[in-house]
């Protein structure tokens, strides 16, 4: 029986490594590259090596950068005594989306996770303790998930920035403010219900 | 507001240009890419950039080929008075599954067209009646699809070839082999009927 040609399994194979991407749709985009003309195939493979060698994770923040400091880093006109913790990089773009920050982050990439080997170390926490002392920050904003994980990463946090004296907060729960009441889960409600405001 | 660096959005829009891809799909393919080890992402750049390099169309046959011929044209051990013709190079890897054919194929890259400017001489059929005239072909076997431009271009095919004197034949229209009655639509089933074959 007649097969793809060696590269063209090659490039099956490497497409198929991509999340999501299962055997068909590695198939389909393989041919696809094979019939679409040369430079659109070859703009996709100069993307991808150029991306790997242009971004690197902030010396300062870990969120990507094409210099040794991101854009957020660099930008002076930051609130500098403001540190927002994420998990991911990609967080830090939900939170510029909002437009309503303007303090600096610190990206962990990861969550605390003993079972898996990653503890303080891993997740660069006594750096992230190191640039709180040395910049003079007043308060860390703790933007992890509401998950297991991200809860005990955030608990973590929490002890050894208090032992420093730093103000911590976190994120409000409550119920969306583009969703009606029947989406809600129960326990994002009894969180709105015991944070609840009052009205003047 | 702070977005991707300026690579990240270049291999997004990479991505975006494959057939499927949407915007989200391209964005989470894009993070992948730039958070998985550089070994992984930069094979796939090289596997995109080497397939298309080393593949090409097969100087007779039109499928995929590595060398000037194809391996299924290059392979001896083949029923070279018989050629089946597709629109597809991966119609042949369809036919070849099926392990019961022997012969040779021609690819014609899509159907004839005129609307969109897709005659003979672009889907190069001039160059199929050239092989078969060359080649002392007997049979043309028409893998076309069952639609109305796969008829189409079948029709015009199976004209061109009775004027050289050789025989044509398509595929059996009739119930699928794998699947129940109910299944089928009216129109497959009628050819079924007309089609019946005497039980001895």
């Amino acid at each position: 029986m007649v097969e793809y040609p060696p590269h063209a399994r090659r490039l099956i194979a490497a497409l198929r490594s991509l999340p999501s991407i299962g055997a068909r749709t590695a198939e389909r985009l393989a041919i696809h590259i094979l019939n679409t003309d040369a430079t659109a195939a070859l703009n996709l493979s100069e993307a991808i090596r150029e991306a790997r060698h242009a971004i690197r994770p902030c010396r300062q923040c870990g969120f990507f950068a094409e210099e040794e400091l991101c854009e957020i880093c660099r930008d002076t006109t930051r609130e500098r005594s403001l540190i927002c913790v994420v998990e991911e990089s990609t967080d830090v773009l939900t939170f510029e989306k909002t437009g309503s920050y303007r303090g600096l982050y610190h990206v962990l990439h990861g969550t605390l996770s003993p079972l898996d080997g990653v503890g303080p170390e891993e997740l660069g926490i006594p750096k992230l303790l190191q640039r709180v002392k040395d910049n003079g920050v007043r308060e860390i904003i703790l933007g992890l998930n509401p998950n297991v994980k991200g809860e005990t990463t955030a608990i973590y946090i929490a002890r050894e920035m208090k032992a420093l004296g730093v103000r911590v907060s976190r994120l409000a729960t409550g119920i969306s403010a583009s969703t009606g009441l029947e989406f809600v889960d129960s326990n994002t409600l009894s969180h709105a219900l015991n944070d609840r405001k009052l009205v003047d």
